[in-house]
């Protein structure tokens, strides 16, 4: 579906989403997808998590940043490249870099998980630290594009969207016949391309988002039919504090049927009960959609949910649930 | 092979191991196995781990504690099953008894990492503890027995050894053409059965141990060509501390050509480097693996070498590392 607007010529369809999984199918790791019979019987559903925790740089984000590099080189574009990211998309867009040989500049809010932090330093990342303010973030990358960096945007580009969407091709071959396609929303890239993917390989399929209630800007732009730009953020899910993109919002309203809203104390439990069931430590980000199907059973009961676990970079000195 | 001596009728072979396999498909995780360039490139050879950190109940004893309760289902045996255990056989036991509806003792020693102990109680599994040397598991195992429980031993069983060589069946077929196959090694239940089935499947085939060197018995065995029955154990490796099995000794000197031993520095390095690169958190007993490639990479370099990463049941707020 091209959608007739603004981002029409930029908006991904699902051809954009095969083309991206050819591209960076030989850099990215085919994740795992788990399932657990006594978990499925606690929560009342059968569920199949999406490992992207597994995924190369510890989350998904690294799909998306493979995808829009790949793209670069394709188009015989030289250069550093540059991003603001709360860690994630810095670490993938590090490591994609350094793959071609690439630098990197991430502007990171000074908050940032210190794992997060250590991962884009490894990966050979420059990190350029920031207020945690999106107008921080967003000066912050102004000053390197003037300096003839090339951006890299976390969640608002077609080729990011596209690497993204590759996750649910994936699992919809791993996992035929789901009912639920179930991720989190932050700034709108992996729900989009999971949502795009899922509507083109799923019939029937259900595409629900999970959000933090202390930055539910997307629940509450769903409310009002249109896109808050301000969003007084406060939630211990970091990878999600973003405010959702304009093109991903609009495309959010008319491929994804629900998003569903979890307390923080919601997200704590749901991160302590994968690592029980599992043994995973996944990032409380990618706890909302465990969490949603804790707040919202009747969205779920009995049916055959794929629920993408989109990163596993916590700070192991400070987890916030007990074993 | 079936070996002419004391424990003849008890060695598995290779047809054991199919048929365990044949049982418990449909309750074990088949787990994934995962591989990293930049890891790889680290340690100088191609590495597949097998995530039996994965496994339900967070190691691979479940493999064989599954297959020892279908056998006694299927041969028409009702009662409680007792052992003992420093917590991952106890565990699987538990929810593999728990599965059959039949109640399950395990005696823990009193030091049991306490994920290990919460993890043996979710399952089902009535704990008795003991002071933490042999002899007193083994008393306390004695007194269950005698109160008419069903005894499954934690390695020297010719169930459980099959049980536990599934996960190299499922890792030579997922992982193809391996030059060299490696596990931890402690009461020997994994590394024997892996071994049978390595040489069955793979041609050419190494077969590798490690072990932690405060917990070397085995080691120490094959120089002295005689299995030692005492060793003062001191290492991080809560999983690798009881002393190898008669039966497992003698199936390793036919079956395994090497064992490295490893510092718990180099175990808590290894475990590390697993969080770096797969955040993963994975036991002690289970990073000896990386660390004898890290110790010894002259046995490893250029090769193809599957790694059976044997748990992942870790106390989260005593992690020996820094991430």
């Amino acid at each position: 579906m091209r959608m007739d607007d603004q981002y029409a010529e930029q908006i991904p369809v699902f051809a954009d989403i095969l083309l991206a999984k050819s591209r960076i199918n030989g850099q990215i790791r085919a994740t795992p997808v788990l399932s657990d019979p006594q978990f499925n019987e606690k929560l009342g559903c059968e569920i199949w998590l999406k490992c992207e925790n597994l995924q190369r740089t510890g989350a998904f984000k690294f799909r998306g940043a493979s995808n829009a590099l790949a793209v670069l080189a394709e188009n015989g574009v030289d250069g550093d490249v540059a991003t603001h990211s709360s860690g994630n998309h810095g670490a993938a867009l590090a490591l994609a870099a350094a793959v071609q040989k690439r630098r990197s500049w991430i502007v990171m809010p000074n908050n940032s998980v210190k794992t997060k932090v250590e991962a884009v330093r490894r990966n050979g990342g420059e990190i350029i630290f920031c207020q945690p303010t999106q107008q921080d973030r967003e000066q912050g990358l102004e000053k390197l594009l003037d300096k003839g960096c090339i951006p890299i945007p976390p969640y608002e580009h077609v080729d990011i969207i596209s690497g993204q969407g590759t996750a649910v091709v994936e699992l919809a071959e791993q996992c035929p016949d789901l009912d639920v396609v179930l991720t989190p929303v932050g700034g709108g890239g992996l729900i989009c391309g999971s949502a795009i993917a899922a509507r083109a390989l799923i019939s029937d399929v259900t595409v629900i988002g999970a959000e933090p209630e202390g930055a539910a800007d997307t629940a509450l732009s769903l409310e009002q039919g249109k896109r808050v730009d301000h969003f007084d953020v406060d939630t211990i899910a970091d990878g999600l504090r973003a405010i959702v993109g304009g093109m991903n919002f609009q495309i959010i309203q008319q491929t994804v049927d629900r998003v569903i809203t979890v307390s923080d104390a919601r997200i704590i439990e749901a991160m302590a009960l994968v690592w029980q069931y599992f043994r995973m430590l996944i990032e409380p980000s990618s706890a909302t959609v465990i969490a949603a199907i804790m707040a919202s059973p009747g969205d779920f009961s009995g049916r055959r949910v794929g629920a993408i676990i989109s990163g596993g970079n916590v700070d192991l000195e400070c987890l916030p649930f007990n074993q």
